[in-house]
């Protein structure tokens, strides 16, 4: 494997530093990990090359510097409350497709790129497959969409690309604004959780499953889509009910204290046999087990501070 | 109008050299012509700014130093043969989509685009309307329609977006390997033009119709998708016919000498209601005089050579 050089970007964020966390138990790369800032603190053996992709050139000009045999790009903007809707969406797609087109005509190999649950029509049925025709409904979504079409198209011979669609995920680290971490912060800190019933089910799935999955795919030959899922619906209103559990403090949650959102699809899952039979990966941590883990990890962080 | 400056992309190309003349006749706008090319030879009064747009950072730099309120992005791979199927696709959408964000960022006001009949389903209904789901079967279309999605989203509210689809256009100055650039060649040499029997019909549109409807674009307050198109489905065949006659060499034409591809489309034609209603233009080049001022012209440039 002494050739095999692999390309991480997004390397500081949420999936990002999992990957490396497994990347570094594993040692089969030689990695280079790239992320925004100027300062990183990453594992061992793993090296960094800080650059912002959304620098004009600058996806070329890091993959002159690396020659990677292997691209896993992670970056992306992925800030709740942003993420959605920004412009910056375009700027990404167009540094996502910079950078496999430069991997491309620099012999790479293997290319595996960050898609998103974000990519398939939620108005139909509730089990999400690879193989259903996608209709995003988001900026996020089409942009992902876009660029998927492109570099899982037939345009170089000499790389592979796959291309996996991550789910709902949580777990250590997960930035504040989403569900999981936000219902934490309220119960460590003593305050009441204002949620919706919480009936509608979603396929929740670890960060660390997350990252394994996607280690995992750089080794494996599927080609195009596969879904980073659990295989499991679970209703929102669960996840909560657990966190309370883990908190000792179930009171502090009220449900249906904020109305639904309007064309809330009552259940999004994933199909995960294409994870399973073709990446040769299945989630490890279930859902009781994750959340308990996260939710110590939270308490540790607040008591370390 | 003192702060309408408009950016013309692909300024050397087939369609581009004609919108040049369009702009130098109205005089409407302050223009800047941008070629890979470092020596073009354009109209007075219209500026040029050399730059190959697949350069890393070249869309972003020539957006800073132009400073554009006006976008009329035709560059693009065009080359037949190659278009369809060259990976440089990606590199076209990465730096359309640069170019994109660049100009809304710095202010630009109105942008058209080049897009292509090749968005489209072509196994359906023969006649094509902007509201069709769009299903494009080549990278190039797959690469056109996810640029045209994204930056005919809403991204920037300050930017309006128009994106013209350009059917079967011909005219002086088509390149080599075309439909009518090639059947003319062969007709002047006096050499035999083998074709297939020619029944299937598409929509012709001479390049001068197309360079105006795109910069009559420029000043509509259209948002989305226009065909650039005639509205008339003709024979290839007839096409063929009416090029021979003109050269007086009916004898050289060997219909059904070739296999009609497979699959080929019975039909294609456009739909020019929102052309003629909401960008105010329609052609005025019939086929008849079109075809037989690009056999003089061709004759003309054969004769001064």
């Amino acid at each position: 494997l002494a050739a095999v050089k692999l390309l991480v970007t997004g390397a500081s964020g949420f999936i990002g530093r999992h990957v490396l966390a497994e990347l570094a138990l594993q040692n089969n790369f030689a990695t280079v990990a790239n992320a925004r800032a100027t300062s990183a603190h990453f594992a061992q053996h793993i090296a960094f090359d800080p650059a912002d992709l959304l620098e004009p050139g600058a996806p070329a000009a890091l993959i002159a510097r690396v020659r990677p045999t292997h691209l896993l790009h992670l970056a992306w903007e992925a800030r709740p409350g942003r993420f959605w809707t920004t412009p910056d969406n375009l700027r990404w797609a167009a540094a996502t497709l910079e950078l496999f087109s430069s991997f491309a005509a620099h012999g790479g190999e293997r290319a595996i790129f960050a898609g998103s649950v974000a990519e398939y029509d939620w108005t139909g049925a509730g089990v999400l497959y690879e193989a259903m025709q996608p209709s995003p409904a988001t900026l996020y979504g089409i942009a992902k969409d876009s660029v998927r079409r492109l570099v899982c198209g037939p345009v170089a011979a000499s790389v592979t690309v796959a291309w996996g669609r991550v789910f709902w995920l949580y777990g250590d680290h997960e930035p504040s604004g989403r569900l999981v971490s936000d219902v934490i912060s309220a119960l460590v800190s003593g305050a009441t959780v204002e949620t919706s019933e919480g009936y509608q089910e979603r396929d929740f799935i670890h960060v660390e499953d997350v990252a394994k999955a996607f280690v995992t795919a750089l080794t494996s030959s599927h080609l195009g889509p596969f879904n980073i899922a659990s295989g499991v619906a679970t209703p929102v209103r669960r996840i909560v009910g657990l966190l309370a559990d883990e908190a000792g403090r179930p009171d502090l949650v009220h449900f249906g204290a904020r109305a639904s959102p309007a064309e809330d699809p009552p259940r999004l899952v994933g199909d995960v046999t294409i994870l399973r039979d073709r990446i040769g990966f299945s989630p490890t941590i279930g859902l009781q087990e994750g959340l308990s883990r996260t939710f110590r990890a939270a308490l540790h962080a607040r008591a370390a501070t």
